[in-house]
């Protein structure tokens, strides 16, 4: 048996530089030529408020615990994490109430693993994939990574849906996934839960409901989780990366049928949540009312900043979730590009002519607010509706 | 605008049961029907060889320093990580040595998701990796969960392969991807980097060296890295989750020409390594020589254990890893299970009538040996070869 390269052979030298072939040259996917690797830019200014991250770090005390959670994992590092993360899907389900049992819960590196495990459960080659735009610009990659058909309709002029405009469009398209953003991110609008409630009774499709930013709406409770034991293929996906304050952690999770679980778990490969992003997801989850603590006041931010918004003439489509959508201008780039040099960074993102901000510090905002106001005597708006 | 539900309609009610849908009601992918979740058993039992760990933990001095990162770290994890994990990249580089820059590494949470991102960049639909059996247990769970076709060919009598075996069967497969396992999984035996190479040389396929094991070998220097200036198409895995003792910690890594990164830059989800992931591994690696230091010892019980298997009149694969496939059985179960009964947890993987045991500690190999001991005398043999 042959297991080293005989001694006879030359040996490869290590050369300084890297391999110079190009990305034309590599037998890419046809679909993945020209693409560019997604992502909001990070760049480090004073005022962040472009990925709707909550402004608040977790305190003192909760790092701390952090930190003895991690120490105390570390002692057994060197062993494979526990691959159903069972002591975490059981804080989650306690937190998230409604009955919920821990064999509901699925938790993955945020919301885009766990959305992707569901794709590849229930989507994949010859399957589509129903949304309604403007949506999550995620959306698409998570169809385009596990080849599922990406297919949109419009959302209706107040970027909400009604029951009849979703089973229209599944009429129509006949998916296999229906994916609902609620809040809808970039808008902050709803679905109300009642007419999730109509088109499950109504459609055969598995039916996501993306509740990324549901601790920040008016209520809460009042969620799609609270119609699971009637749906068997309904699919909530809540992350901790929001109103959590734990965007750092990367921790989202679905809230499903113990089946649709399941179906998840095949597809998952093992060991794909560490075991310290399983001791820090449940230090965070422990301290449930801490992390939380300031989203009555972020709620409260976004409200009065809507209201400011409107009173200096802009379009704001009202919110239930940590952003608004303000607008509309004829040159949105340059409005961004105008805020960046006060060292203000939104997201350029939404229909033509909208800007999305999110809330942030007391300090945050009103630095948003004086740097808006330098920059809207010189700003052009758009006149008339053309989305 | 319509955000909440209608007052007047009724609440919806919690049930106390969750929903009793049935996997075998769901939209499931025909072909993911009938399998299970994959894994090896994790049985709390005192002895575990089973799924190649290095069986000693992080310092509590490195300890110390992880749980200081974490809580340092801790300070902003309400913002998202750094998409690109930079610094850990730099890390990562300077560790692998071979003049590779950090523009060629790219890390993920375990190998098993950079293979992902390998096998959704240059797979997929229509396209086809190649393999060689035996061989890692999860590479058709890559291609499974990207729809690339999976294809094997049998590695030969010593479970190595010559380039013209491997030059063959690429002939006949015309493959997009080959996967070459050294040190393999799980046999231990190695293809020479001289093999590499001719291979990379005749072929224009991407092609996956796996490294998991390359720590353990007797010249961890002599690593298909080096052939990574000469060719393009070459990526390297490697992982922290054996030789460097951070199983728990999920992060693997793949070292390739800067293209090659970026193409896996596209199809990566943003922020799929968390802040706690980074700056975990970051510790690791700076105490490289230190995670690194039972690999000495580690390598010396799997060769000692070896001629012990061998001395009591068993099949032994010469192995390169920290692991040992023996045999050969007529009931490899019920040996399992006999070892099992003692306390004592290896594997059921491999050609007919072989086991897998990884070299533990002292106390654990002792443990490992007087089970065998005890259960050899009623183990019958498979007398010939029948694989």
């Amino acid at each position: 048996m042959t297991h080293r390269r005989p001694t006879s052979q030359p040996r490869p030298v290590a050369k300084p530089q890297p391999n110079p072939i190009e990305l034309a040259d590599l037998p890419l996917r046809p679909e993945l030529v020209g693409q560019e690797p997604y992502g909001a830019p990070q760049l480090d200014v004073p005022v962040r408020l472009n990925v709707n991250e909550n402004p608040y770090p977790p305190s003192e005390a909760v790092r701390k615990e952090m930190a003895k959670a991690v120490a105390n994992a570390a002692k057994e590092l060197n062993r494979y994490p526990d691959r159903e993360a069972t002591a975490l899907r059981e804080d989650l389900a306690k937190y998230i109430g409604f009955s919920v049992s821990s064999d509901q819960i699925w938790p993955a590196n945020g919301s885009n693993e766990v959305m992707t495990h569901i794709l590849q459960a229930f989507g994949g080659p010859g399957r589509t994939l129903l949304t309604f735009t403007p949506t999550y610009s995620m959306y698409p990659e998570y169809a385009r990574n596990t080849h599922t058909d990406y297919v949109t309709r419009a959302r209706n002029a107040s970027f909400s849906l009604t029951t009849d405009e979703i089973l229209d469009a599944i009429d129509e398209v006949k998916p296999d996934i229906i994916l609902l953003d609620s809040p809808n991110n970039p808008t902050g609008t709803t679905i109300p839960v009642a007419v999730i409630d109509e088109v499950c009774a109504a459609s055969d499709a598995i039916i996501v409901v993306d509740e990324a930013y549901q601790e920040f709406t008016d209520a809460p409770e009042d969620s799609a989780i609270a119609l699971l034991a009637k749906h068997g293929r309904l699919v909530v996906v809540r992350t901790l990366s929001k109103a959590f304050a734990l965007a750092g952690g990367r921790l989202g999770y679905a809230v499903a049928a113990p089946a649709v679980v399941d179906a998840l778990r095949i597809v998952r490969l093992p060991y794909h949540l560490s075991e310290v992003s399983q001791v820090v997801s449940r230090v965070a989850v422990a301290h449930a009312p801490e992390m939380l603590a300031r989203v009555d006041e972020l709620r409260e931010t976004r409200a009065n900043l809507e209201d400011w918004l409107r009173g200096h003439g802009l379009d704001v489509v009202s919110s239930q979730a940590n952003f608004i959508l303000f607008g509309r201008f004829a040159d949105r780039h340059a409005v961004f590009e105008a805020l960046l040099d006060h060292g203000v960074l939104v997201r350029e993102v939404g229909p033509t002519g909208y800007l999305r901000v999110c809330a942030g510090t007391p300090r945050q905002t009103d630095a948003f607010r004086a740097a808006l106001l330098d920059v809207l005597p010189t700003a052009r708006r758009l006149e008339t509706e053309e989305d």
